[in-house]
């Protein structure tokens, strides 16, 4: 296989262990591998461990290192949008560190590997941070991680769980990167996805994947979409590339047709949907305009870097390019949840939510098949999920109380103190049933006792228990008023 | 295949639909599956999903449903007790919901399923309940889990996720099993494991992975030890069962010597462990003994209910039962996250601290083949092991800020402020080297700044920040004097 590093505007060849995006010649962020593919035999090695599968679509390196990363399940929908679309989901966050990360990992911490590197340095805001942690761990180099603020103390603990040392630094990724730059010397491999190419290479992965799971939905020609959350746009064009270097070397059929991209940023942080939308080229998010959301993290980017490779890609494939709120993705998030039994990153969710909003608008054709990335699992992103939920569960666990108390002070008054006459008393405005459920549970919980059932009919008297919860809530409705 | 469910003490048969434990006629917690499995051609079904693969070694049911479970990597130990003994590590944590109970969720989901049931019932403080929750999602099935306070807020929130109905009730699981009792009525299903023999026969399935697996370290009959973390002792006892129902059945030959199997578990809830120990019968550990420690929550177990059965399977197998500290097992967490990228639940982590003290206690041959059940994902106690280690974290990060502090200070008083200065004034008590480090790093902390760099020395100065922060450390140390 020849290998080359190349600048895809000047066409400067670099060094091969230059690994940055930077072209030295022409300042285009543009440099990336070239493979002349067509001499390697090509051929997926189910021998092999991990992504290392793909062994000849990547770049070689002396040694190598896998956790058993990639092979994530294709699953269909069971329930979502059912009738609507034909949905397949990937599922990113099945990976070693719990998301699609490790597919990038493995490569940077090889590279480390075989240039006898002794530390490595990310900036990260989470997933990556985790995901290189796990595999310096294994290939016993030392990581320094350093993540800002923003960083989910999940994600925070995950690298700390693997050996890493952690850099609490600066208030977003932004700053943090400016100390990954300087903290790099002699010795210390740049695995920041900003400045390092095999990220790309990594995360292409997918597509190969994809492409070698065809069967999955019968066959991949009938592909008509594929929607991916856009952060830094990596992905996305990570999975285009990975599609047409498939194509190119003939793992997929001459006639294929490629599936449209549909790329999803989460609003306030949506520069590549609107460099997509107004054709203008990709605005930075000032400082100062950030909004206020957090729930997405790992795609709440500022400063895109591969945001222009994302915006072309979607435009060769003739996809779309959206954004969805916050408020969608905890919907979408909840959905995934219900329907399909998979707790998603709340950022993977996005996906979800753009579909919905797609065939809301009927701008996806009926029973299109679909392909739909989960790029990292739920328990990564648990405490902003909760904190997203808490607030409804609050309201309907009060909602619910209501009819409890009100059936509670009902005894308490000896207004009613059995089934019937409760339901009665209550205006019959739930049913029967319902109001013995309610009895049965106030039992339950110790609130009620039953003191008498003659005639099969059940009558409660209030505990002290009950007594004191009527009390609590008379002294909390006297502090609300 | 004769399916059949009886009482392996007085021999009773029971309805097939009937799955407690308890035989209705001896009273005695004994009552289990009991099939012929010499009739079904009995053989692995690789194009099966999930565990049902295994399926001519299961119950029939009429639906099925699986998420992809099982198929979890067995993994030689890369550096963990190396030239002491050879390790293997089976990663349960990599399941659909991140543990071994996702093994024993689509028995349950299928019978409830294939029985036309509408919801489903269970009392658990965590593993269980997010298992069954994703697959009830799945199959569209109500789920209510009863859940104590002591449930960690990733599983609660895990629940909630896949949009379980959580219950919480009670102080401990025993608590919630009373209401997990009351709650079962006509088209509820009962999946609390302490009523569902299911949980035995689901869960015996890694066994016969191991089995198939078997290739991994060269020849299964190498394998001298199988280490199991013990709550209920359920998991140890199918372990066992598994192992021996391959062997009856012919799935490994029949010159296989068992390996011995060691349960762990933890000090405080240990009643198995003491009964193995003593000969007595097991102790339920009484509300007020309970230890106070509750980091490895999925196996603090006061009433274990499988624990007589752990007790004659380790006995069978001539191994052993051990507990294991609180602080072992933190100090065992890292080093697997550490030393192998593994980060494992802190119950799951016992298993380590176990082969760490067997090893100490030279109870173990040297070399000996071991295999060690990691049962879940480190993110299911994300919180618990954050805490464990932030305590750590405070120390070491002012002991290494102290040399700082100190070349802050010299530089603060211009009693010197250049790299050889310092460490001559510091009493060369650490390598020059480290002198010049801490100065970069100062310097990228924007504590100091480099003020004059000729005749190759360069010469500092304190920032504004760098001020402060002396100033703050002084009202610090008054406060603390």
């Amino acid at each position: 296989m020849t290998e080359k590093i190349v600048c895809k505007i000047c066409q400067a060849e670099l060094n091969l262990q230059q690994r940055s995006h930077t072209c030295p010649q022409c300042s285009a962020t543009s440099v990336e591998y070239d493979f002349d593919l067509s001499e390697t035999g090509l051929a997926i090695k189910n021998s092999e461990k991990g992504i290392w599968r793909y062994r000849s679509f990547l770049p070689h390196f002396e040694k190598t290192i896998s956790l058993g990363e990639g092979q994530t399940p294709l699953r269909k929908a069971l329930h979502l949008f059912q009738d609507k679309v034909n949905l397949f989901l990937k599922i990113e966050g099945s990976n070693p560190t719990g998301s699609y990360l490790d597919r990038v990992s493995p490569l940077m911490v090889s590279d480390a590997m075989s240039r006898n590197m002794q530390s490595l340095v990310c900036a990260s805001d989470g997933n990556l941070g985790a995901s290189l942690s796990a595999y310096c761990a294994a290939a016993q180099i030392k990581c320094f991680c350093v993540a800002p603020k923003s960083t989910s103390p999940e994600k925070h603990t995950q690298m700390l769980a693997y050996g890493a040392e952690v850099i609490d630094y600066g208030e977003t990724i932004d700053d943090s990167l400016d100390l990954a730059v300087k903290m790099i010397e002699k010795g210390r491999y740049q695995a920041t996805p900003e400045f390092n190419i095999l990220t790309i290479e990594g995360a292409k992965t997918v597509s190969l994947e994809i492409v070698e799971q065809q069967n999955t939905f019968g066959s991949l020609k009938e592909l008509e979409y594929i929607v991916v959350p856009m952060g830094s746009g990596g992905l996305l064009y990570s999975i285009w590339k990975g599609l047409k270097q498939a194509k190119d070397f003939k793992l997929i059929p001459s006639d294929y047709k490629f599936p449209k991209i549909i790329g999803v940023q989460v609003e306030g942080y949506d520069s590549i949907t609107k460099s997509f939308d107004d054709g203008n080229s990709i605005q930075e998010i000032s400082k100062k305009n950030i909004s206020k959301n957090k729930l997405a993290d790992a795609i709440m980017v500022r400063n895109p870097i591969f945001g222009e490779k994302a915006v072309q890609s979607i435009k060769e494939s003739n996809g779309i390019a959206i954004s969805v709120s916050e408020k969608e993705i905890i919907a979408a998030s909840k959905l995934l949840g219900k329907k399909e039994g998979i707790f998603a990153e709340l950022s993977s969710a996005t996906v979800i939510a753009a579909v919905d909003n797609l065939l809301k608008e009927k701008i996806l054709p009926q029973n299109a098949t679909m392909l739909a990335i989960i790029t990292a699992s739920g328990m990564k992103t648990s405490g902003a999920f909760q904190k997203s939920t808490s607030q409804d569960k609050k309201v309907e666990s009060l909602r619910s109380m209501g009819t409890k108390i009100e059936i509670l002070e009902k005894i308490n008054s000896k207004d009613s103190n059995f089934g019937y006459g409760i339901w009665k008393s209550l205006g019959q405005m739930i049913s029967l049933q319902a109001v013995y459920q309610h009895l049965r549970e106030l039992q339950i919980r110790e609130l009620i006792i039953e003191i008498e059932s003659n005639d099969r009919q059940k009558r409660y008297s209030i505990t002290s228990k009950g007594k004191q919860l009527i009390k609590k809530m008379n002294e909390l409705e006297e502090l609300l008023s």
